[in-house]
């Protein structure tokens, strides 16, 4: 089986291609801080998206923690929309701006089903230098305002 | 690395764990009727949700058609949870009844990219009898109501 070629529409996220591996340190008003192992994938099947999904683990004993999948498009140059789905429950529709290797994305729209915690915004900034990519998330929920609560550092896997 | 034991409040659901191939039919009121290639990942990781991914293909020459991606949950005994993400820009929070391997759900909200299109309900029913798991689709979208769009049978694989 040959990789498809990429899409030409996705060519501005090209740099995002591939398996990343570090680690973080999460921390949020209702909870106590945290350090997580990371692994993201982002890889296409020669369509106008990117398929994503991540995994966190407790760096002591791999216990898994969060875990989130999906998809990322560019509807027009310099955009991007992601849609996600979180195992807690939630649904994250985000969008944003796409600069040089620099994505900004702010959550449209957040659903979630009956029993899951309320979610009201998320705003993610992912840059991308070689290969190293980090990414700082913030949020607001559970009555808390938009507040920091993830920072992460991954290196691209050979 | 050895497979964690499933979570046991998934155990109701363990009929649907491995991966699934086969093949299905498509038709809407809008589109032109296609046969289509499928396989369905459900995976877990010993916490209380099962992964979920699907992809389609062309029968002809594997040209990828839809994908998806997302999380299952029981939140109570007899109920699930699904929340899944499509490449096409949807974000889907579906939940229902699990009677004996039957599951049933219905859409709770969808939610969707500035760019997508409109889907308004999406109904889907799983059913397993031993290691054969069929589905039937249907859904309200771009002005249509609800109607029957897919169905399909797969095998699991060994």
């Amino acid at each position: 089986m040959t990789a498809p070629e990429l899409h030409p529409v996705l060519a501005p996220l090209a740099f995002l291609l591939g398996t990343w591996s570090g680690s973080g340190h999460g921390e949020y008003p209702t909870i106590e801080s945290f350090d997580y192992h990371e692994t993201i994938e982002f890889g296409h099947v020669g369509k106008p998206f990117l398929a994503y999904r991540q995994r966190t683990s407790r760096p002591s004993d791999g216990f898994p923690l969060h875990a989130e999948s999906g998809y990322w498009r560019i509807p027009t140059p310099g955009m991007v929309e992601v849609v996600l789905a979180h195992p807690t429950g939630i649904t994250e529709v985000t969008e944003g701006t796409l600069t040089d290797t620099r994505i900004d994305l702010r959550t449209t729209s957040i659903a979630r089903t009956s029993t899951s915690k309320e979610v009201t915004i998320v705003e993610r900034t992912f840059t991308v230098d070689g290969d190293t990519l980090r990414y700082t998330v913030r949020m607001a929920a559970v009555g808390v305002p938009l507040t920091h609560h993830l920072e992460a550092t991954l290196h691209r896997q050979p």
